[in-house]
């Protein structure tokens, strides 16, 4: 029961950093099982396909974030602040990702939105429900602001994470708040 | 001699929107040749690599798009008006794109920034390039103004072009200029 169970979880784990370090396309069903130290053969008894596995290793991923949003978002005091927290705390992912793996990966749900779009129905839709879900996330933080306000503070992140990924240097994120905290001067 | 020149031309022309339709992994240099309507065999003959000519389509692009940008940002007036005028016209872009190949394709730059960062040294640094020269050309803009600001400019940008593209609604750029000079009010 415990081998079952951590093969399906090492597949997700595998999944998960294969995409962030090489994309969706790049990587196969074979390298995931390699990474997972899975049998091929065991793979589509946890999986139906490639798309699935994606599918569910981006729901463990942001079910894994999800805590540390709504705590950061749901803290004392005004929602800029709570905001901030919450930005500061995905550049220091970026660092540490940076420290520990040698480049700076990127947002695993940013990455996959560019890739899968118009390609990948089913992924894209499940990106697109997570990103609302953030969306709605920093909309509640903001009363009496719009949810065009929150998206684009949420387009401020994604867009500075795309400048870090490719310039592979994680201090573009630094005063990153500072800047996105204008958007709502309005 | 119009032949040899079509046919290299042909094949930037097909690299360019096979990439912008499935990312650079998803494309081959055989479906690259049959879009041109050229041989494989004298694929070569233009191009060492799908590397090399992802590089020289990602160079033609830019030379297409570039005169508008310094046309658009060396217009009379202020220079948040002529940002104004280069933001509107990527949001028609996006929708004429829609319009004719049924979804938003997003930015080809940022598309492939997502994409290739970290595991295409010799793409990433040409795009690493380009969007130095797009954050110089808006700095260039706004006197008085840091460079960190004009990027956090076209990070605005790229992230709604993100959002727009997972949700393959052009509308989401609309206002999006509006929002983004916001951030110039420091």
């Amino acid at each position: 029961m415990g081998r079952t169970s951590t093969a399906r979880e090492r597949l997700l784990d595998a999944a998960c950093a294969l995409v962030l370090e090489r994309g969706y396309t790049a990587v196969g069903v074979a390298e995931i099982c390699a990474r997972a130290d899975v049998k091929k053969g065991s793979f589509y008894h946890f999986f139906p396909s490639k798309q699935a596995l994606t599918v569910e290793a981006v729901n463990a991923h942001w079910a894994a974030q999800r805590p540390s949003w709504t705590a950061l978002l749901a803290a004392p005091g005004p929602g800029e602040d709570r905001l901030r927290g919450l930005f500061e705390q995905q550049a220091a992912a970026q660092r540490a990702a940076r420290a520990e793996h040698g480049s700076v990966h990127g947002c695993l749900f940013g990455n996959l939105a560019l890739e899968v779009s118009g390609r990948d129905e089913v992924v894209q839709a499940r990106l697109a429900e997570i990103f609302d879900e953030q969306i709605d996330l920093v909309h509640a933080a903001l009363p009496g602001r719009s949810r065009d306000t929150a998206r684009a503070v949420l387009a401020q992140l994604e867009g500075m994470v795309l400048f870090a990924k490719l310039s592979d240097d994680p201090s573009l994120l630094d005063g990153l708040w500072d800047r996105t905290a204008l958007l709502l001067r309005a």
